[in-house]
């Protein structure tokens, strides 16, 4: 692509967490340029600065800090609008700005279940992309990311599914205090604790699966037919979602040829060298008492799947833990690699 | 029982965590009077007060506060011992003690698989206190207690598996830090983190149930043939063991009908009306986030099991939440009930 | 007193963090029923165990679970209200039921500075309950707690001031989750951190001392004269605030005869023998790590203040830390035992 | 300096917590060319990624996971030995190295109150570098960091002293788990508290300062007179000391020309724009909220310090809270820095 002129983006819903790490991520990116930002009435009018509470641990880029918070309606020039939206929301603000010629990469649960949206992750699923000749937007689209705690899981199971097939799998998450945005879970709550219940998870981890896997025809997703359980769980860690998983899979596979299926596990976007895209994005350790949220949620710039302890089961064929960064590859990193292969496949004009 | 003479008691171990329990626990016991501790060689022969690093949030009972520490080879006079020894050391010491004519009722895992040692959950198999006949300690005898991450689990079974029968059970654990005993985790390792690993503690969890909900039968238990499969994580979380389960039952049962007979479930120690026996074994709870450890480890005395989110399961009948005490129900007060349990049925004489 | 008949009381404010509390230590008080419990709008008209998000580890007092819950200026029976109202709506609600003829015991800061009200903490300025005559309520009064972060400082210096004579206090707190309320603090700004600020608590401590130590006389407290500076501190503890103090006396004063102030110090809570009141106020330690808020936050029910560490110091006197449990001695409970005061001195008719 | 070849550098107490910082820090380094480590017997032979027990958040640099570790008495090639060694070994082994021709730029407490040693912050006395030809050491030498507790102090201090002369300092630390290496403290003990004593911590507080503002003369260093009282506390945070400072001048300051000595602070190290050295070495928040340890530790390569809240004191001038990263600028990096400080002034030949 012609970096000569970098695609001029914004972010809806820039004041939340997941919009404050959209800004962190885009800062001197290398195709796109942040030039808007909006949020809720509240913010919008004020400075960036003094209508954001940001919590992140590198300083607001300068010039953002200096931009005026637009409103959600507003017309934009940005060619690609990223949405932190909540879901309370996102829904038809998303679908107006399409309507507006805008491309929506959402973070938000509203679309996800479009017939012709597809919910992406780039090295699982680029070919649903397909779906946006079917979408009724003119020169606007829609693409949306799968749920935060479903991302690390469905990468981790690509390749397994690829070589194997999936016919089994079992899910029990320790899911990150950041998933639930900004002021989100009161310490109260947190601290010396672990809260065995998250709204709404379980039902998204136990169906989009089964439309990233789904098969692409005729404008059509066919869903994938494996059978997923899922229990999730609060836990007092900042970032990273760890998860242990239980498969059970549809034709024999040694521990050995799993491993070699994770760790030789390339797709498009490490093709087309997409700037956010891991070098590699499963990574397996050996340690057994790896993979770690504090020590590994960073790996790759926050964008690589970590998997460790995969071991035979009494009840499923294999299980192993997985740790996956949930505000960076399960957000906002992972809307930047939605859009980065867009326009790395010639789908943003 | 003649409650005039209160039964002596010591405590081997007393200075680590599950000993200070013990000690913490005995206080102003109906049954037992505490007049002996050991400890290691680096302790004996110091005031208790001075050899203890005391961890817990009451003071240190003022009489043992000044009794004088003993060697664990020592001579005692009491009838009970409560061990809390390092696996390392305790299977020597136990064996000489019980020949020596003590009653030993140990947490550690030596002689857990003794063929004549009851692996002893008051409420679940007091019948396999048959087989003390069969051991060969005169007047003395060993009783052990189950792993900590295996009693929460396998009082909330029992019902389950008197009324429907156990087929499968796969259990995910989110445990205590007091679980790994004192100075045991470092902050570093876990303060913003999980471990997904506790070393031996799955191996623990897929085999103690089956001596536990094993048959009894001329001195001989036969384990007990349903299916485990376990994963273990350690969490930032002081006290209480926090677990997931799912179960698949030989016979139907509605949700109704499990959840009644948790809360009918009584067994011999409620009979009895044993001091430490928890009024209701297992408490069901309808709100969807509980239970949690902060809020639900304490209570009926740290003995009860709490239980939550009883739901159906896409690859098992149901799934469900659980929480045990891990130090109380789970080691030092699960050892006294069984030392009541040997008192109340006219096994200590 | 005549306890054949209890005083009746009520909570308002009865839904928040305070609130509870409150319902919690009334649970089979000796002195008083609780009979009403009064909350904001949206909580008027549901029963308690509806209306709130019960956070404590006892359970819901039967009796009160049922209760429903009553707007806040609605009619009362209750002769005593306590009131852990927010202060944004404190002052005018408390005036008006004070002018109804309630006796209002109240945490709120509104009437704090009110030249009739006293600002009582029971063992430390008792003599100031001569305020009450003054006030315009007819059978109603106010009387308030202080800041919960002054409390345990005060009843610490107490003793110091009487022997000595306070000129000089130095104070940076380490303060409590609890004290901010809930939801209060997201745990995305505590877990791994400390907040240097805690909005007007510093202006607190640096001024109501001067009101608890001033001198009545005629109707009118005298402000004490002493020097306070205060910095303020919020970290990842759930309850007990700990101080680390500095002070200059004005007379000379060895440790020794300081530790023995403390030790000896009683006053008319232990002498009427009020129920709330901690045996000793004063719990001084000779461990150098000691006091710390897990260990020691619940001593003597909650109501005792811990000391520790008492040194000389380089730029005042002595220099040492205290600790008190905010939600118990530096709220509700501290109220109670206002209020016990009330009845124990016959000032409730 | 000729960059053409790098100096050769070791690690001693290389797998320690400090010792994987210098690891981490040294990784790319421009000047520096990490060739050799060594570490206890117990790791002596090992390959170095077999003897660690690797904490930090990035992956252990590749070529030094191969290396082999030496045992501390061995012959080095390395013409600078960085050393994190425990004090309990490390001053004789620093005498004996530097005996043999190396220069020692250690963390340990062991020599920095040898008359002869530079206690070195380089922003702050890198005159005392002066000492050096003081030394009997032939082509060795010896330079100490101070307590990183006191590293932050002393920088935020520098411009306060000399722009206005300090005449009393009190200090209140809120110190971070990492200043206790690995495993140092138990998690049991910090969850849900605070420690309000650090052995030893105080006294270096209160006289490490007094030896780095002293003033160099005809090979000696005269103490500065100015009086310091230190109270230390450890709160469950990874990195990070917080410290809330008071300060009484000896010239009048108005809190903008405070404000203004602190921003324009600059030294030797930004003159010689030395690697690690921060661009501002020390950076003023006017959001009163601000530094916090999670968000501020990390700024300017974790070598800045962070200082908020200037305000007017009651009982001094003024107070403020400042903030420093104790294992890069108050351990490895700090070291890292004076090694960069000799270099870029000639004193390695």
């Amino acid at each position: 692509m012609n970096l000569a002129n970098k695609i001029p983006v914004g972010v809806l819903g820039a004041t939340g967490s997941v919009g404050q790490k959209f800004i962190q991520l885009l800062e001197e990116h290398p195709y796109f340029e942040l030039i808007e930002i909006a949020a809720s009435d509240r913010s919008a009018g004020k400075q960036y600065k003094d209508a954001v509470n940001w919590i992140l641990s590198t300083p607001i880029p300068e010039k953002i800090a200096q931009l005026q918070v637009k409103q959600c309606d507003s017309a934009f020039s940005a060619r690609i609008l990223f949405s932190g939206l909540d879901a309370s929301v996102a829904g038809e603000i998303e679908s107006t700005l399409a309507g507006r010629g805008h491309i929506i990469v959402s973070n938000s649960k509203n679309h996800r279940w479009d017939a012709d949206v597809p919910l992406l992750i780039p090295e699982v699923n680029h070919g649903h992309l397909a779906l946006l000749k079917h979408q009724n937007y003119g020169k606007g689209a829609i693409i949306t990311n799968p749920n935060c705690s479903t991302i690390g899981l469905a990468v981790a199971l690509k390749p397994l599914h690829d070589a194997f097939g999936l016919e089994q799998v079992n899910v029990v998450t320790m899911q990150a205090l950041s998933g639930a945005g900004y002021p989100g879970v009161s310490s109260l709550d947190i601290i010396d604790n672990v809260v065995p219940f998250i709204g709404g998870e379980e039902e998204k981890l136990e169906t989009e699966p089964k439309k990233i896997f789904g098969k692409y025809a005729n404008g059509i997703i066919e869903l994938a037919d494996f059978k997923i359980s899922a229990q999730t769980n609060r836990v007092a860690v900042l970032d990273g979602h760890l998860e242990t998983v239980q498969v059970t899979l549809r034709e024999k596979a040694s521990p050995e040829a799993i491993i070699e299926a994770w760790k030789n596990f390339r797709s498009l976007p490490q093709e087309l060298d997409l700037p956010l895209a891991p070098l590699q994005p499963v990574h397996y350790f050996t340690e057994e008492r790896y993979p770690q949220p504090r020590l590994h949620r960073n790996l790759d710039k926050g964008m690589a799947t970590s998997v460790g302890r995969l071991r035979r089961c009494n009840l499923f064929d294999y299980k192993f833990v997985i740790l996956s960064h949930n505000t960076v590859r399960g957000a906002a990193g992972g809307s930047i690699l939605g859009a980065e292969l867009l326009a790395g496949t010639g789908n943003i004009m």
